[in-house]
């Protein structure tokens, strides 16, 4: 049976992409390695929409989380979260480990936190020095309105600083035109490369702040990480290995162009949402994003249980929601290397497991799919 | 022409371990990659030999030495740092960091820290609650007597604290037997796998103290780390393709046996000293370690160019020193997935590029190397 991944991270890798990683390692303090990082910095600033520098780190995707926070916030001075879930929460936990004194604005899950929310914290909160936000909240399929956000926080003396892990490449974003400060993204998800790097930009107004503040840290000091940049190099050993593979990756992107990547999941996550519906299911976000659908478990179905069948009968992976969304949502992701026809038949698979348990009837879900995909 | 690595680290990765990662992505919450990373944790205790937890971060070895700083001491506290090259000096910005009232106990480059010298700083240095060491001074080719710094600091309250980066599986270290508190070893040496996972081991005495200090980061907080790998699991997302591949590497100690590993690289490092010196070299270090050969530059002779002349004709990779020793020594790494007729190869190449600059006659080297190896 062919197997097939449609979690929300990782996600598929490109052929090309998991060939580069067979290939023998070389010496990372080479010229050839700081040509590699040199170019992939190049791509990554193009994915990032920003001119300004975006450092590589060797970590999972919190370990930019971590870097951000550390670098930019001394113990108890104030910042100000946006949560509309489990993303926003581990933003939570960061900024409690390093001591921030954290004003919290939190909407339910599957809800949004909308600009007018930003705007009267950041009246009440005028000492804030940053402003945490998430581009794609993976545990419920909500998107943000980062460019509204990115508006009211460059009026103000704060940072904006933005988890875009899963989101960024998978939806418009434009960390330079918006305003976002700091943006933290990670290889795993709509850069089309496998967990083990994280990636950090910052803008000059981040970067004057960094220099004004005491590092918490050693390894997320994004000072070093800053200073080795601009010579195309890394202050401790890098994973040259996926560092390489991902120059494939990006080019990929590159050949595509943003705008076209930006369009295209547009483009599959509408006929996603139309086909869910059509099967008269509903989905969990109220201002969904392009790089996942999070759909609801009908009444009377076992949400984990369907999953269960979904893989063992057809090789389809989807992800579970997490902690006390497990069994309760559905979450179908079609960011990086996935494409119309990959969704199909993800939809396809779900409407003959859903079917067996007497939901539904086979064949609403791929039409409309289709219809929608056709622009009809 | 072949090109060939010999720097210690990266280190040459066998072909199956690059193939494996190769294959498409997993998902990092399911039950195949709990059982993968169980297989992993249990092999790495197995090289650390070790029965205590050994924990996988997904980031550079210096990561796993940020993790064990901050997860250990708080700001103003004490420690004693022994220091006989630049990974000595690594430690030493990361206490600095971290504010950490370091006592440092220094050697000049080439020598190693005796354990006179710790015995002498624990007298004087009670209240010392950590010990940092470095078990292969990569930067000299210096290997540390972690046995004997063992039985003193276990007599103490002191945690011993070791950079087992590019020494672990290289050179005999028995973590329990010895006394280490945490080892920090990386993916990128002995353990023959591209760079970007570090590995931490704590025996109980060292778990007292991150339980009892507040710890200084989010993402290498220990803690959070202990508790997931009791459950095979990771707090954050682990560089998941990398961990399988590790367990492809490991099996490959496994079936040799760590005692025999040990062995291996003795009887090359042996054979490999007997050959710089039959070549009128000088050894660099005052206690070679067994990971690597660090020879001596000889008067007349450009360092750098040479190192430059032996990738250029022949395809060999060595490290050149690095800062104040580049052009001075010459760094051959015989560390994980090399052999010794890769070494002998490296000789070889070695005598070449000295005998057309007028330096020895061809020969001598690789007949020495022969006659070790023989057991002659």
């Amino acid at each position: 049976m062919k197997t097939r991944l449609f979690t929300p991270g990782p996600t598929p890798v490109p052929e090309e992409t998991l060939l580069e990683l067979a290939k023998p390692v070389g010496y990372h303090r080479s010229a050839e390695a700081k040509a590699i990082l040199a170019e992939v910095t190049e791509d990554l600033k193009y994915v990032f929409q920003t001119v300004h520098p975006v450092v590589t780190l060797t970590s999972s995707g919190t370990g930019g989380m971590d870097a951000a926070v550390s670098s930019t916030l001394a113990a108890g001075e104030k910042a100000i979260l946006l949560t509309a879930g489990r993303w926003g929460e581990r933003w939570k936990s960061a900024l409690k480990a390093f001591g921030v004194n954290t004003v919290v604005v939190e909407v339910p899950y599957g809800q949004a936190v909308s600009p007018e929310q930003l705007q009267i914290a950041l009246k009440e909160h005028p000492d804030a020095k940053a402003v945490f936000a998430t581009l794609s909240e993976t545990s419920t399929g909500v998107g943000h309105d980062i460019e509204a956000f990115g508006k009211l926080v460059a009026a103000t003396p704060a940072l904006l600083i933005v988890d875009g892990i899963s989101g960024l490449g998978a939806m418009e974003c434009r960390c330079d035109a918006w305003g976002v400060d700091i943006m933290v993204s990670g290889s795993q998800k709509a850069l089309m490369l496998p967990p083990g790097l994280a990636y950090v930009s910052v803008s000059p107004k981040a970067k004057a702040v960094i220099d004004a503040t005491i590092p918490r840290g050693f390894y997320f000091d994004l000072r070093r990480s800053l200073a080795k940049v601009a010579e195309s190099d890394t202050p401790f050993t890098p994973a040259n290995t996926l560092i390489k593979a991902q120059r494939v990756s990006l080019k990929r992107i590159r050949a595509e162009g943003i705008e076209q990547l930006w369009a295209r999941h547009a483009k599959v996550a509408t006929a996603c949402r139309a086909a869910v519906t059509a099967m008269g299911l509903k989905l969990y976000a109220a201002r969904p994003n392009n790089g996942l659908t999070v759909i609801v478990v009908p009444t009377g179905i076992d949400g984990s249980a369907t999953l269960k069948m979904l893989e063992k009968k057809h090789g389809f992976k989807f992800a579970d929601g997490q902690d006390n969304l497990k069994g309760v949502i559905w979450r179908l992701s079609h960011m990086g290397y996935v494409d119309a026809f990959d969704v199909l038949g993800a939809i396809a698979a779900l409407e003959l497991v859903l079917a067996e348990q007497g939901f539904g009837k086979v064949g609403a879900g791929v039409a409309a799919f289709q219809q929608s995909y056709a622009g009809k």
